[in-house]
């Protein structure tokens, strides 16, 4: 079993009538869940803002294998100690999923270190995305290309590190292009960024889209307790 | 002074009444020759398919710092020994710049080691190139994104290894991505790989598509003469 | 299952009174399906050059998952069809984990691009190798470092495209460094190298050579069939 | 002209009878500056942890095009917002050469994202360096392998993001191996970390060290100022 934490902000879907709201009634990470629960491997439970310690202590992220982020408004109320835990757990093994706007959400500009920012555009255009790494597992079941209707823009230049690898490209109806699908490793922790996901349209109910968070699940789950921890820089002296 | 080779398959532009000849009628390379001779730094020849050797003797190739490759309809007319030869010659040094259906030239296949296929449309799309690597020697100069109006559409998946950096993704009207400007490093040699340059537009004189192949000149011309050579793999016996 | 095909040569270890013979009286091969065969997720089979199409006719590498390689005397032997047939395979799926010698394999330097070469000594100098990328699947239950007693040294440079991940590099008392242990991907397919091995050795009995032999061919077992195929490169014109 | 700026903590060097006072009585920052000042092309500053500002005010880094930096007691002594300054600095094209324990100095970890950490002993191994990039500006003028006589040895792993490209692989006497010599690009900016340069030896007088730190500062010094700033992430709206 994979042990999954979907951490949402959940703000924006709580404004009454809200655009968000009526996309994700009960949440992004309530329909996140409902998507992802048809996969038997998955242990899922979720995490929000509002919780004590934004629901993610170190007993929850000690039990977490891959841990999905999805925010927008409210990244700075995430506070250092959350950040810092999320990022550490995160060298050590746990894989890290943001999606969408949680490109700018404070436990991934930490663990890229660049700016992470991007040019966007919210005008609905149609996004289509490319599969640019056809034998890694993250695109397994996709075809060559897939297509979301309606997708908030969003434009290189993306300010990140040079990806591991690049498995997704979209294109944008309006002329933008954007790297959609990034994998990074830092430390022992592997780092998937998605970007499809506006909150105003279901996007997470497309079964590709759902497909490749499943499979990116997958791929990030760590593939064992690293053996190192503390030794990795223990001294040498004992050599 | 970097010495410069521009190599073109010259096949095309030679059949009456063709669009290649009405775009460029003296040929590619004497289209490519004009617009970077404006550079003072570059010391220009030029070669084609039809000259002995196909005009690569070693001698020409022991004399060029860069070599441009243009070629789209013989390409299995250039022998083993002038393939192997200028692979040879970028593993040594030699800058090497594959221009848009040269992605399929044996020199560039071999390097590669992939099929370096990909998906096309004939259908004069218009294509907007993305800077993804802001501060990139090859970017110099450029805005955020440029046009052409009217070129061939090239497509992912680009079946290439994973270039070092890719410094421009293309943008097509039709719905199509491309790596359109990708860096690599093999041996002691760079490859820039641009994919503009359709035989029936005149996308050669572009100020932009110009001042990316000067660039890329001057990114891939080595910039010191290896030490190396035949004692990279000498025997250690005498260390 | 994961169906592994073990190539070996076979050529030294059959001469009489040799080391290779002391060392491998029953050739490489057998020795590699004897320590893999422990792992019951694997079906192993072998294949040696003496063998009919070096018992890789297309029958046989359609129905293998993974294919290691073991060569040195008689690399140039391997005719131009079954390289072509193993590294289009590979494109399309196959892992490929070339062994030791086998950087000089026709396979391996056809997909790389480069010469393969490097610096060596027969000296059976002490080799030890460093973990360079901990939650690598490749180093699965590996401590931060392991020795090899005796073993012949290989040394940079090791004229390879700079691999996606290097994920072990040797140290030998001889005052040599290694890339021991580098993956790429190449189209669909997984390739990783592997340092260790030298013929006069018993050194693909040490747990953790077979420990990491038995991690790569996991890691470089295709995680699913492409949907892509001959569609990855169909016209567009169907759009 | 290539300005450069030297940073050092300066703190070691003026402890009296010490034996980095011994080394380097003027500070490491003086002998940084004296060797490299043979160089015509740098015009060169220093700036230390004591001067306002640790000597790098917001003037001075708009001034400087590469930027050393050395440090290994007082890394916790420099502040958030020097930190920043200079981290958003290098982002926007300047380059940054952080020196031997400089690795865990704020703005590299800062850039980085991971811990930074390694191994390590003090026992003045000897290290040998070898090129593992032949043709790379940052190791022009190098022979295949050079050495150290007495180095504090830093040992793998070496936790850092996977490097555009590692130039130098050094082997210590006491059986380790490190990543000595890596290139990152972050934003429009390019970072080398060198790994030679303990505190207590005269390792920067050594010809080919002084020579890849040159070599470095032309390498990361920004070819030219990005045309993006802040248009790099203006709305996207009027397209």
């Amino acid at each position: 079993m994979i042990r999954v934490t979907i951490w949402n902000e959940f703000v924006h879907e709580k404004e009454e009538g809200s655009r968000p709201q009526a996309a994700y009634p009960n949440g992004i990470h309530m329909a996140l869940k409902e998507v992802l629960g048809t996969n038997e491997d998955f242990q899922i439970r979720t995490a929000t803002l509002e919780e004590p310690d934004c629901g993610l202590p170190q007993s929850v992220l000690d039990e977490t294998d891959v841990l999905l982020w999805w925010g927008h408004m409210k990244h700075s109320s995430v506070p250092d100690d959350v950040v810092n835990r999320v990022a550490a757990r995160v060298l050590n093994g746990m894989g890290f999923i943001p999606l969408h706007s949680g490109h700018m959400s404070r436990p991934f500009m930490k663990l890229m270190g660049t700016t992470c920012n991007l040019r966007w555009r919210e005008s609905n255009d149609r996004e289509r995305l490319w599969v640019t790494s056809p034998g890694h597992p993250i695109v397994k079941g996709l075809p060559t290309h897939f297509e979301i209707p309606d997708e908030e823009t969003y434009g290189e230049y993306f300010d990140i590190p040079t990806p591991d690898e690049v498995v997704l490209i979209g294109w944008f109806s309006g002329g933008e292009v954007f790297r959609s699908g990034c994998c990074f490793t830092r430390g022992a922790g592997r780092i998937f960024y998605f970007q499809p996901g506006h909150e105003t349209n279901r996007t997470y109910y497309i079964p590709e889209v759902g497909a490749v968070i499943a499979n990116a699940i997958r791929w990030t789950a760590p593939a064992f307790t690293p053996q190192f921890g503390f030794d990795w820089h223990a001294s040498l002296e004992d050599k």
